[in-house]
């Protein structure tokens, strides 16, 4: 199966984004990511989205800051499942952002995650949870992830106050 | 493969979230739309779940309104990815069920959609569009879809003044 | 000159950009609108700029509700200024729609004019002053449109209480 | 009497979660605080506040952030009564975590307190209060922090400029 | 014990906060009702709390909209726990009149429901959660009424659409 | 004629208060500045405002932040003018504390200023506006004030890009 | 002394605005009431502030929605205190015109009150409070009118259920 | 043609407004910059703007923040294009900006940019942008801007985790 494609508008927005790349790493889900820009590479979307469909990319996570228009854009030319980062912005703290990215018309969706870091790194998760419903493999490593994490929590969840 | 399980907080959400499952009944796609609430009925949750993931459900699709629990929860329960369709609430106009949804904490996540009835189609067109990721039909009724209303926009795209 | 590009998403913005037409033509200034949508027919974006560019269209207006991409994806392909009218959304009464069209990241700008039908007109009566920076016929009538608004106001200031 | 259970989605909240513990301790009341996350340990909610009935816990103070579901499926699986805390998030500053808590639906219920530390200590004195309605020594207690608190105002009551 | 105190700042806020009075009355549980303005009536505000803590009020739940300050002043003249609701207000639909009551500083706490008419029945609700903390007939009843409304979700659960 | 009285709920709020003592300093009119708590010190609210009342103070200022009630209780309990100043609270920047103030009911009102520093010199500055309207002296003053502000605008009003 | 000035940007404002004109009536203080729009009519802000003060207005009121800018401008033109009045806009609800009137810089202030009508009749009280600190009949019917506003809501204060 | 003109209110904004200056600098538009105060010289706007218009300013670019009155005020004194940068306020990141410039009501326009630094690089962008509809020379230096803004991003599109 062709890798997960992590596509988002400027280098800045890296840090966010690769958290995406991080979860997919860790559940041995493949990516790839690149720089796409809605506004200063518009040509680049349908091409893109084309080379997606038939590379067969099960997945696109789109991550965009501000006047986000590039998940909706690119979901606008795929039938593959896009979904959605807002990154945060300076001012509005990726409340822009975020319903630049989810408030899409009916037709073409954009499947939205959390602002920021934690949204990133469940856009990972998520496209990880997609291939799981086809492949069982990938689900028993999802699964494995949660039951990481659910452990965690039980090992230390007695607290106190600091003498 | 199993029906797309379509959940609701509360049989008021109905006229929303049923647009969810005419979006899936005109992509020829089986759905199953049931109410289970996450306060109300908190014990049905997990059990729901496991029986989705035995079954073989490959998306699950939850609308609330408010303080919209029901998506996160019904995520924290399986493997199976969820979308999330804030129903508008009747003072906040769904911000609140937006916001409930979709700032998830890293670990367990919900692709959300718009608020209100384009969010509801849309989860269900998201949804069609995961299973076309591995199902050629689907994949091929989803870009037809996209055709027709985009054929549909064109056909009328001249504007007039009313006289 | 050819005529100001009124462009919009979808038929149903047609009552709230109508008022640029009806303001254009109150100043004579010719004008065309086209139904062109961001998400359901991105293709024709960019021929639709690259044949008003041809063609010496002055200025585009756009309109658009909820993720409002289209007056920044317009932006992407021309170097035609473009003013983004937010039509309301049923929710969130077109904030989203306004932070979707005026965030836009440097290097492709949007001017925006406000939410619903007073944006709509500002956004003809804009065009009108930009052609008026280069033709002092179309000024003359923006000054006078202006005076007739101040006389307007001016005829009926004082109030009274109804008995 | 059972100690007041003070409940929080991660570690990281008990920075702001301690100011409750504080406050009890402040006026003699028992506590014990532990972390249970409403989505990484969904199973555990249920026993919890099953063990909570049981043991007689008075009130139970749960704190949670950013899509804050901890406080409201606690209270769906009790009838304990419920304070919750919105701990701050990192981008919108807690107004998600507010919304999630407090908005929800007629018949499961969550007394909601300030964002962040002033809410955390508030949903401490709130516990002593509740618990004050049914014994006259605590009660006597928290009349004595009110006091002590307004006598602190009154002694320092007058302003200067700083020379 | 003395009934549940219900105050709000106008007769018009009766149609919002007698959903706090049917939930009580549902539930068994004494209460009685009042107009007392925070802005009208500020005298009153003290002798009230006064009189209330002589009775043995177990709870007072205060409701109010705009800078709604009715409750947090209420909680100020007394240790009686307060339940605040916000009642929705005409233009900003009670989102001020939820930050004016939730918001209280460290130190006077107002244990605050969601807006409106749901809000009302849950503080009514809450209420009587607090009683069954140290009176199990009403806490029976509590369990009793969360049963009843499961009952009812499951007996509805399946959901077709019109044809 | 009697200090203008400015009371703020904490002396936390004194560093941007004391900006309306500045400003009243450079206007030349006098200013008195304390601690009144509406939450704390309630009882002190009316003893406050009849004793101001009995003084002749001309104008009070308060500032408060969150559930900010302190300036509309004053203004309960007096018929001198309250100006109120929203202090930024930590998580909502003053928001909560801007509608907390300004959303009075009808029959009890307060002249809110900006958020923070700028409007608590400006709570100042209309304070001595007010007086200026039955005191030439003072007035004359405010004149001179804006005079010099509008000089210093205009001695530096060229700007060049740093080489 | 001359009458109280009421200005507002629109005719439309007036329905809004002779709330302030009808307690000022109420109140017995005369009043005089004006459209001047700050957009429209910028030349005639000047002259009716230098007017106002020649002719000893006491206060000026001034309502706007929207991008409301009047209460500002009149107020960067005269030392006589200047109240303002957010009028609802049509899409956010006044929002907009709150922040617009109320967010003035330091040196130029405009006491603003709660949007809308009950806005409109506090600016008017306020008007009579400002007046009231210098006529000590002024002074006692503004008392006189928070009685009666107090033994209305007195009057009338029990609540039952409908039967 | 004259220069584009840059006002802004106070010299505190030229940081965020010299991104316009810098944009136009590099696009090899002649600008002017200059401070006046919509508030503090009110005197000056109608002023600034006649000789303006009898210069043949094409475009004016207009940056204020906090109650933004500058851009509208000038729109309403001139015929001429004015484009309005909201600057970042302290405690409202420029929310309060941005509604009080762009939410004009019908007659007098403002063409909106971004928040902050990017907003104003655009008003440049556009300024230039509205100059090439009439002059190809800096048309085509808009194109050229364009190209070079792609290639930088197709430049370094692809990413990698750091190792």
């Amino acid at each position: 199966m062709a890798p997960v494609l992590i596509l988002m508008g400027s280098q800045s927005d890296w840090p966010v984004m690769q958290k995406a790349a991080e979860m997919l790493e860790s559940l041995n889900v493949k990516w790839q990511a690149k720089v796409v820009s809605a506004h200063r590479t518009p040509d680049l979307l349908k091409s893109t989205m084309e080379q997606a469909e038939q590379d067969g990319v099960p997945v696109v996570i789109a991550g965009a800051g501000g006047a986000a228009h590039l998940p909706g854009m690119l979901a606008a030319y795929t039938a593959i499942p896009v979904f959605g980062v807002p990154v945060p912005s300076k001012q509005l703290k990726g409340l822009d952002s975020l319903l630049s990215i989810v408030q899409m018309p009916k037709g073409v969706a954009v499947g939205t995650l959390a602002i920021g870091d934690a949204g990133a790194a469940n856009a990972g998760l998520l496209a990880a949870q997609v291939i799981g419903s086809f492949d069982s493999e990938v689900r028993k490593r999802v699964h494995e992830f949660r039951k990481a994490q659910k452990e965690k929590v039980m090992a230390n969840s007695d607290l106190e106050l600091p003498k």
